[in-house]
């Protein structure tokens, strides 16, 4: 990767020029409604003694290539690798796609479907421990052998502003498929698992009124961003080991987000968390109500929308009795039938 | 309703009528495309020495109203019935969209999740038996106890005009949205079960070059149209008692359609059947690969463009080495998390 100062600075601005390189690459995702969950968002759960009011508009990267949000980061940052090891784009474009040989280090306890996917693009695959900290020694262990040039999943300028631009193009579609004045929209939430996606949306909206706000699970810790950021004085989790069904959110924050999050307090809201129950049921109403195969990472947004009473009194008194138009990024579509049965299908008289 | 005199005649010039009547009330859906489905449509099969080759286009009706392409006759009969009889639509906007009470009957063995969104539309559901005999006699009963005036799922022309929608919509956007000439669309395949929506496809395409074809489950007989219409000489197969997991095609093939592929013999161009497993594999492909929320009877189409081998055999034939633009109809999404793992959830140990 080229040396880390060359990259564009964390501004709105870089998210345009990073989605004006990759959008020739990348889907335009739909950016759906549905008015049977805009109903139950909308009306007082157990214990509420009103409820906030909330139309929602769902940007789905689960239809984007490869299935999730991550096409986003991985184009910005090979893109830009081209850019400044001066290989002409024709020449990489040659062999699939970019004609760079991958090699993936993921951890051994990913899901199969993962595992799967990663497999049909590149042979290079390596497992690791779960731990950042194992992961990042199978890495050393891998430049070491090949000299390879190390793309990090998240924690990079090029990654960030790569998956801003699910942000800027959302923001697009709301004003031009949806007729909406750009300031209507009043929260973006997305999932936060490193960081990668929450930051490069922070990034975007950072000139902009609409608020940004993290979701985590909180399952065996895997609420490290919230408890990071809200300690005093904030401190970056460095070590996170959950199993949480949010798969993609098993990861800690990484460090260039937890000091955007920390040196701009003004760049996110919040980060809420929500249970594994919740995410559950989450799934279900986006599986069943909106038609949409997402894998559980990607509703835990939803989830804090629906299920979170925090984030819903505080949205409740911000508003006033006026109802906002909010967006939650459906990050990601990687699962499989045998992952939905064996989140739901627990047999009868087994534990949960 | 009002007599079938009244209704206007099966034409393809009556599609567009009918669609400009309802489409305010219907959704626009998508027309969507899979690179890595046409890869295996295009691939040879076991036993195959060559294979077709597909640029499928599926038209995703699952995201209609209710979850399935059936709003589409819905709104076209109910529509019709308040021209005929001189209702002020204002009026009958005025109670939940049309504000005229439904009495439902469906047969018994109806999906939970079917009989549960009926539900939420109407507290009128009545329930009969599985075939057609049964259902006839528990709504003349309705009708006789509330003096209600019959609205059928199928066997109607203003319901088989309104399904022809989809069939005029998908074209509008294989034109509008991929720049393609009309007559590129070689093959719209759609599912079979009391017949209406292949009816109505096959009335819209009556004017054009493309090619209609149906697709039945063979369970249990399920594939009573295929075997009625392919008998010497054709006869209306009139009981079907069949528990495929395909549950949209339960039906058989209803009067109307029926006499209108004898009568015009160049209307379809034949139905293929596929197994229960080869719509479940279709369906793992729909749900993990495209990401596409659909229910068993939505894919049996691209069951039959995927596994059948005759179907395969034809078309390669016909292609001659050319590749083909097809379309399928994904005619609806109403399963459960619950169904899913009834499909493909059994234990180890116990038989599927």
């Amino acid at each position: 990767m080229a040396d880390i100062a060359s990259t564009l600075p964390l501004e709105a601005a870089s998210v345009q020029q990073v989605y004006d390189k990759i959008r020739s690459r990348v889907h335009r995702t739909p950016l759906l409604t549905s008015k049977t969950l805009d109903k139950l968002a909308s009306s007082p759960r157990d214990g509420e003694t009103g409820a906030p009011d909330f139309n929602i508009y769902f940007k789905c990267e689960n239809y984007q290539r490869i299935g999730a949000f991550k096409a986003r980061g991985a184009f910005s940052a090979v893109t830009h690798l081209i850019e400044v090891l001066g290989l002409d784009e024709a020449l990489a474009l040659a062999a699939s796609e970019f004609g760079i040989p991958a090699h993936i280090v993921m951890p051994s306890i990913s899901t199969p479907s993962k595992i799967a996917g990663t497999r049909e693009y590149t042979n290079n695959v390596r497992f690791s421990g779960s731990t950042a900290q194992e992961r990042e020694s199978v890495v050393a262990e891998v430049i070491r052998e090949t000299g390879a040039v190390l793309v990090p999943p998240y924690d990079h300028p090029d990654i960030m502003l790569g998956q801003g631009t699910a942000a800027l193009e959302m923001l697009e579609q709301y004003v031009g498929e949806y007729g909406k004045r750009p300031d209507d929209l009043k929260i973006v939430l997305t999932p936060c698992g490193g960081g990668g996606l929450l930051s490069g949306t922070a990034v975007f909206f950072s000139d902009k009124p609409t608020l940004v706000v993290g979701s985590e699970p909180s399952y065996q810790g895997a609420d490290d961003a919230m408890r990071g950021l809200s300690a005093k004085p904030p401190k970056r989790i460095e070590t996170v080991k959950t199993l949480t069904i949010a798969d993609g959110l098993r990861t800690p924050l990484g460090v260039l987000p937890f000091d955007l999050f920390t040196s701009d307090a003004k760049s996110i809201e919040n980060v809420y968390t929500v249970t594994e129950d919740e995410i559950k049921m989450a799934m279900r109403l986006v599986l069943e109500r909106m038609k949409v195969f997402v894998e559980p990472s990607a509703v835990v947004p939803l989830a804090v929308v629906l299920y979170n009473a925090e984030f819903r009194r505080w949205a409740r008194k911000q508003q006033g009795g006026e109802a906002w138009d909010i967006a939650v990024v459906l990050s990601g579509g990687n699962t499989t039938i045998e992952s939905i049965i064996g989140l739901y299908g627990t047999p009868e008289g087994q534990t949960a």
